[in-house]
């Protein structure tokens, strides 16, 4: 049933003590060193950020794309016809695109999930269309990902146990329709791709288990753990993964779907994470939330008004490199779009240098006191610098 | 009366048919080559693009900033104790301020105009503040800038004889007591700076005459033309600078206020303008009108929806570079932030090429040629390219 894979894993070092690894992930658009943090470019754009300055400055390699967004606008048809995501955005690293079911359950008003797929109504001007399995197969191949999603649905926290049994088990078929029909249409393809499913359950444990026991046969290029940051208590998100991922295969990658804040980061990493996104760093530095070694800064107040320093005096980015806090608070209250490209800068190479740190415990077979050392920190500051 | 000048100009070509001329405008933060376009960063920064870029990539030397902006926030105290605004901004080069009196009349809803000064009230919160010659020198001095300006009135357009008479004596009034005072000023200070008076006038050419020959006097170690682009005719704002332009001592810099569209910086520089500013190429960006050699191109059309060609095959900016029509539109429609700096990015670049081109064309003689040529071209592209 499974053809050779196109996208592939090794891993390169194993921490001795928890269950992380490093890794490269080799996709047709390049190695991609793990555990790895991806920006989200929810509409082709990794918002504020130009695409030079995030592969070259910032040293992304891999980004995360929202499917629901592009088939909707500019309609993955007409990317497909430009050459696809890649040329069209002028990205020269990886993407990985979700299934767009999350953002129908959480942007769409109207939709109606049936075991076929969902119909949804347009957040953009109401039009009516479809989901299936198949379709969302074909729209991520249009788009060109490296890295597609199965098409999932992700109940909200909480739900009642007979609803999170009867939609992970349509999770579970759907995956199967997807992997039939990828696995079909990747055969006249010749660009290289990966189709992960995805592990749902909610929060029931046994209901995870059962969901990723019956995904392992599926034989996927990796996994993704999702239905995590919907509302649910973040030590309940942790545990969900615990016990998912040892059911999941140690060769392949396993992509934690939505997180998390920095000082998360690392423990999925120890729970055996390889992926993760979030759009954490993008939104929060739009809203004027910039992370630092010190804890959060909190860029509007007033005590940033004539501070010379830099954001974080130990953080590489051009923002630091170049900028004051008070020129920022400035820009910040002034509303001034270079505000929102400085920021995200920064707290993308926050998250990125996290993880490049991260990288470098497991090999040095130190994550346990780089955890230690971080958890220290995290709970010393808590909340805005002082 | 006059001390000596410490931002000075060289003339190194003239025009030997129009009033055209090169130069080199020495000022403390370097030397700028004339005539020039100075791109406006109203808030201490050129909307969406950073200082680096601006500098490096684009080349611009000099800026403009607005002084009652950055008055009201962050405040001129405030900038001064960290260093000026171009450290406070982190800009190498030159900086021109205004004198805050055009805002004050186009921004503030409450003002009081008397012979001291101008009374007004904050758009942003209310709060009342007052304007006179002497403190907005003072103003700008804190700010540290280059070249600073005169409190002037602008009157709209039209205006009654009688009004235009009283205003431009104003005027007149308050460049000399401004100057009095600047030149008391700057006896203390180790920085370089100048001062211009604005020649006023309305659309009135004896006003416009007298005020000039009044302005002359001062000995000014530059000259602005204020009060265009008011909503009068354009052929109008070309005749008032045509007509106080011979009035002006040859051999100082003479800055034509808020103008103009790309077609008509070679038409101001014929007419012996050197310096020139516009909120045009970055405010028409955001709007996503983008100027290229073959006219006006309105990014949201739907003829560019699949249009891989860059915005303008013979452009060098980032943005042709690197981007094609159909993401850009894309980026315009879902109203992305990285829409409005690749644009600003591109119509500066657009700007800072033409006044290359037209300084070239000074040097080597054939600007008169080169005027022509450019103004074919503006009749045949008026609207969006086809």
């Amino acid at each position: 049933m499974s053809s050779p894979r196109q996208v592939t894993f090794e891993i390169t070092a194993e921490c001795p003590v928890t269950r992380a690894r490093t890794g490269l992930l080799h996709t047709g658009h390049g190695v991609i060193e793990t555990p790895v943090f991806m920006p989200v470019g929810t509409q082709a754009t990794v918002k504020g950020v130009p695409q030079d300055h995030l592969y070259d400055q910032l040293g992304a390699r891999i980004i995360l794309a929202n499917t629901y967004h592009l088939f909707l606008r500019p309609g993955h048809e007409a990317i497909r016809r430009m050459g696809g995501l890649h040329r069209f955005m002028s990205w020269p690293g990886s993407i990985l695109t979700d299934s767009g079911g999350f953002q129908v359950f959480s942007l769409s008003e109207l939709r109606k999930i049936t075991d076929e797929g969902v119909r949804f109504q347009s957040h953009l001007d109401g039009d009516m269309h479809q989901f299936t399995p198949e379709s969302t197969v074909d729209v991520q191949l249009a788009l060109g990902s490296d890295i597609a999603m199965v098409l999932d649905e992700c109940p909200p926290y909480p739900v009642t146990r007979e609803y999170a049994e009867v939609s992970t088990r349509r999770t579970v078929a759907w995956a199967r329709s997807a992997m039939a029909h990828y696995r079909e249409k990747i055969r006249a393809l010749p660009t290289r791709h990966a189709l992960f499913p995805i592990v749902q359950g909610s929060m029931y444990a046994d209901l995870r288990q059962d969901c990723a026991r019956e995904l392992v046969d599926l034989d996927a290029d990796g996994y993704a753990i999702g239905g995590l940051s919907v509302g649910e208590p973040r030590p309940m998100s942790l545990e969900m993964v615990e016990l998912s991922e040892p059911l999941l295969p140690r060769d392949r990658p396993r992509y934690a779907m939505g997180v998390g804040m920095p000082d998360e980061l690392g423990e999925y990493v120890a729970r055996g994470i390889d992926m993760m996104d979030c759009v954490l760093p993008t939104r929060n530095a739009r809203n004027g939330c910039l992370f630092t070694r010190a804890g959060k800064l909190i860029i509007k107040h007033s005590r940033y008004k004539e501070d010379q320093g830099p954001i974080d005096p130990t953080c590489p980015c051009s923002a630091c490199r170049t900028y004051s806090r008070a020129y920022l608070r400035h820009l910040f209250q002034a509303n001034e779009i270079l505000f929102a490209t400085l920021a995200s800068i920064h707290n993308i190479q926050h998250y990125l240098d996290i993880m490049r740190e991260i990288r470098q415990a497991i090999r040095l077979g130190s994550l346990p006191e780089y955890l230690h050392a971080r958890r220290s920190i995290e709970n010393a500051a808590d909340s805005d610098l002082e």
